[in-house]
């Protein structure tokens, strides 16, 4: 396949579009920041939520407005499709997106970024080069946080088959409202008209905040993802016996807090032996009863564990619960857990991670292989195509919060990127197979 | 003063009445622990409430009933009083009592015991021996816990002068309802017809459970309390980051839990090597923002600490605080504390000790001198008069429990050990002075 004929053909004109479509990403991002703005800080948009619905419709608005077809789903996923002069290539788009559903009080990037990205890119690659040879799909998805419903990747599992109204519609928010009903009022749902699916993915490639401190404190501008880490949960409850703090001597006590502390110090220090990238984090606790004066009985608390190799992180656990195991013991404690979440580690495409490694070398961006501690649709996509992730920095790591940043200067390198990347695929006929 | 001629003057006669005072200590107890009964267990009578009041009115009921004098003060305080042939202890006559305010779902016991058994005791006394020489009055006190409003022991600080309406009225229970709207809703406060209070102490015995488990383990029938330990509590916050827990690598934290558990093994190991009867309890930990996939970034806890001995107390706090300052610096988290109680030992009068220990001497019942690790009402009279206390055995040192629980038989032998020492103050005049 030959290099298109670019529609702006000189550098400068090129370079002009560019800018302005950074001019144009930074402008949605601010009129998406503005829609569900949250009495407490940053933005609360909850799937099937009218500021949801708002944030949706307002993207559609604008990518009409510039001239692409744009589509939805019956689980409300938004599609703003850049067809390919081949035609079999139509109902097979490359995805690029992210989400714009948050959490409670979220942060101006987590998702947004990557719908607003991936929109504009297709915007600037058709104002620049003219229709792609193969499909560009940029996807707005449902329910990436879970923040609303206990079933995160609800979009990008329903647009892969790999759950659907079956599984999901009965599912209840905190005020026992189904998906379904949600879904319905927003005029979404299996008895809309809106298609089950309207595109298979060819692949999905997201822009997204790294969410972490790595690149920050690494002075660089560009994350490769390679991994989305595994993760296993536990809740750990510890029985002792509840006691009157006053009248019991130290030496009666069985103490849930005193042996909970031991075990806690212990899976640090083994966490922080295995190295990178193995995290392990105790989030909450409860002390019952709960008292000034008491002596706690029981300790419950969570075990968060990640890691981009299944085997080790299962290695880790074993490890860890042996410690809990011998602590309650010698503590004359009951110790039980339960496993409430098990997600494998996925690997990113090989051959994605290498042509963004290139582009980062090419366009002189530094860049740096990791994973992601966090979990995206990209590990959903993931198990029915290729898909590779690209990180622009956060400061301070913050994610999931009203001070979420990232500058205008670092979004436009991670931009470029992406923007690179599409073309690559839409233009040049650098295809995987 | 010559031995009074006994009304019943056989031993078998005595013996007979000091079985059914046994019964009608059982009898009363039961239906105490009728009034108030909560669904989760156990009674709840909130000082002010309608099942307060009620179990007031109904032991003022049945003294009355009996033929003893009752009375009220402005605070609540029931009053059932043996009045002594020397008129001039008419107005100060020895207390005996506890109070009948409970925690949410307490046990039958806690306070309960202390009142029925003075009550009847008196009833007992009289009986056996007519009226006494010097005025006995069995007291109901009011809100010793300090379950309903921020208050503990408003009841006897009232009655000792330590404290009044103008200092508690304000209170507020969580319900924003004031602690003399609550009172004057039951009859009681400055605009009633009662009393301030109509009596003052010239001493004050109480029996109570131990709320411990060392008179069960070590099979010992009566504890004879030496002091009340000092107390103190503190608020501990210690602040680190709170990171996202997947994206934030081990060594790039500051978790504020992993720097807390440090800091509680190692204060946990002070306390050992204090010894008896120094105890220190962390009951209470927060952890914020507290989601399972967080790095804490902040952990607030509250120790409470306690010793007979003032000096040994504050000396082991210092140390303590020296614990905390040193794991944050060396953690990379900053710590600050708030004390927000401070009560200081009180010791028990060493005469009235010696005649107790005497007492059970004679009655053959085993017995140890030990600190009492709750407060009591004990503590505010000893600072207006001479105070003691009787401990009988709490099975698994259970207290502020529905499953709260002493046998008939140990309660029959703190009951003996109370008559005994009323008769002694009462009618044989082996006054304190």
């Amino acid at each position: 396949m030959s290099e298109p004929s670019p529609v702006k053909s000189t550098e400068a004109d090129r370079k002009a579009a560019f800018a302005a479509s950074c001019h144009l990403l930074h402008e949605l991002l601010e009129e998406l920041s503005n829609i569900g703005k949250s009495e407490e800080g940053g933005m609360t948009r909850l799937l099937y939520s009218s500021s949801w619905l708002k944030a949706q419709q307002h993207l559609q608005h604008v990518m009409q407005g510039k001239g692409l077809v744009t589509s939805f789903d019956q689980s409300g996923n938004l599609y703003a499709l850049l067809e390919g002069t081949d035609k079999n290539s139509r109902h097979k788009p490359l995805f690029t997106g992210s989400h714009i559903d948050t959490v409670i009080s979220g942060g101006k990037f987590d998702g947004a970024l990557g719908v607003a990205a991936g929109m504009v890119a297709l915007l600037y690659l058709n104002e620049v080069y003219g229709p792609p040879v193969r499909s560009l799909a940029a996807v707005s998805l449902c329910e990436e946080e879970g923040s609303r419903f206990p079933f995160a990747f609800w979009g990008s599992r329903s647009v892969t088959s790999l759950s659907d109204w079956d599984v999901a519609g009965d599912l209840k928010d905190t005020e026992g409202v189904s998906m379904l009903e949600a879904a319905e009022i927003c005029g979404f749902g299996p008895i809309s008209s809106y298609p089950v699916r309207p595109f298979e993915p060819d692949g999905y490639l997201e822009l997204h905040i790294e969410q972490g401190a790595v690149l920050e404190r690494t002075g660089t501008s560009i994350g490769i993802v390679t991994d989305i880490v595994g993760q296993k949960r536990l809740d750990v409850m510890i029985t002792g016996e509840a006691n009157h703090a006053g009248t019991t001597p130290m030496n009666y006590r069985k103490d849930a807090l005193i042996g909970t502390t031991e075990m806690i110090i212990r899976i640090h220090e083994l966490a922080l032996s295995y190295g990178d990238p193995l995290v392990a984090t105790v989030g909450t606790m409860e002390l019952l009863p709960g008292a000034v004066n008491v002596v706690p009985g029981k300790v419950i608390f969570t075990l968060d564990i990640r890691h981009t190799d299944k085997g080790i992180m299962n290695r880790f656990i074993q490890e860890a619960l042996l410690i809990i195991s011998e602590s309650a013991v010698r503590n004359q404690l009951h110790a039980e857990w339960q496993e409430h979440l098990s997600v494998d580690p996925v690997a990113m495409d090989e051959r994605w991670i290498e042509r963004i490694q290139n582009a980062c070398e090419v366009l002189d961006f530094s860049y740096r292989k990791m994973p992601s501690g966090a979990g995206h649709d990209a590990q959903i996509f993931a198990e029915v195509c290729k898909a590779a992730m690209i990180f622009v920095p956060s400061q301070k790591g913050l994610s999931h919060h009203p001070e979420e940043f990232t500058s205008e200067e670092e979004i436009n390198r991670g931009f470029r990127v992406l923007v690179e990347m599409l073309y690559q695929y839409g233009y040049r006929g650098k295809t995987d197979e």
